[in-house]
């Protein structure tokens, strides 16, 4: 299933796409009137669209069934990053998209080195974008600006648990801190070279839980996308 | 901790490393006669090395207390995946050797696009190198060449267990198919047009475990390093 962007609202029952999507629709895949696409709004709907009208520029059609958040995880996850270097940062969003994150937040810590300037972040918008539709997902993750600890307690207060991922915690995994009757969770990772212990004291005493991704030390990527992967995997959403 | 390679088992417990390794450790980190590092074989073996002699290009020391396996998963994880085009595929490949792996079969199927010669065989262990070095691993991961499923089921017989992710199966999680009894599994996942029909039912009746991921579209880039951090997260591996 081809998986179609279009931000506004119908109206009347009908949609209009313009731009890259209606190049993509009209010239790539070569539809035409009485073909119908699906196409999401990136807020968690899913519209069947008969197809009215169809030219390189412009495609319109009349909306069908609609479905809300049909391959979403029935728990809310968002990943706060440390933000990283290059395209690292960005294939991390893109991995953690096609999970299915309803929110990327770029982190700020002590050892983070990579800055996000306004470009990037548009950059990072576009892939997201991307991930959410080659991964047919319907919501498209909230992303940005870049936060520190102190905002994060702010962001942390929508939602029902927080876990820190901690290459200095060497005992509890995440099955010893993730509460199973939550309905949404953030996820943090911290930069290449981790988290500074204050950081992590000051994460703790504000109720987070602290786990491990194993013995092993694994790249701020890598964390990121295997963290929000076993958190899906604990609440039993990848089935 | 910085953990180096050398491949050669000590002779009358001294340690030869020479190459990049030995500029590594006397260029760059300018370490001195008397200094302690840790070096690897690849084969499970982690030596304290106390240093006798720093050159720019051969480093000696004496051999002191050895580590079997210190930070590797208990059981044993091999992953089989299909051949990506470009980097995707060495990305896995790093991915999965940071979490632990000890083998990596790049895998022929009706739909895989990638081919792999001998220049991006030779990348991929170095990539592999690097990624167990990161990681502090001590197994550097056994590495292709290409098989196709036929050949699959003659490398199945060293894994307790098989299990494939497969994006047409809607039920079961790995939850329902992973035996939490086995000493090694071996993961198996498609190229990025998916297996064909037909593969599967093979697996399948050659006693493999079919499972999905969600309800989600991953690539095949993410679902091989997400599919082996879930392994590793329900077999209780990452704590």
């Amino acid at each position: 299933m081809e998986l179609f962007f279009c931000p506004q609202k119908p109206v009347r029952g009908l949609i209009e796409l313009c731009g890259s999507e209606a190049g993509h629709i009209g010239r790539v895949l070569r539809h035409r009137p009485g073909d119908m696409i699906h196409v999401t709004d990136g807020q968690g709907n899913e519209f069947e669209v008969v197809l009215d009208s169809v030219t390189r520029e412009r495609v319109t059609g009349r909306v069908g069934k609609t479905c809300l958040r049909p391959r979403e995880p029935r728990r809310r996850v968002g990943l706060a990053q440390a933000v990283l270097k290059g395209d690292k940062f960005a294939r991390v969003c893109e991995g953690a998209t096609e999970l299915g994150i309803s929110q990327f937040i770029p982190l700020r810590t002590a050892r983070t080195v990579g800055r996000l300037s306004e470009a990037r972040l548009a950059r990072l918008r576009q892939v997201a974008l991307a991930a959410m539709k080659s991964s047919t997902g319907t919501v498209l993750p909230e992303i940005g600006p870049a936060a520190d600890l102190r905002d994060l307690a702010d962001l942390r207060r929508h939602y029902d648990q927080t876990v820190v991922a901690y290459e200095d915690e060497h005992s509890t995994g995440l099955g010893g801190v993730l509460r199973s009757e939550v309905d949404s969770v953030l996820v943090v990772v911290g930069p290449e070279g981790g988290f500074e212990p204050d950081e992590i004291a000051l994460l703790r005493t504000t109720g987070a839980g602290v786990f491990t991704l194993g013995p092993r030390r694994l790249r701020a990527e890598t964390a990121g996308v295997v963290a929000v992967g076993a958190v899906l995997q604990l609440l039993g959403e990848m089935c």
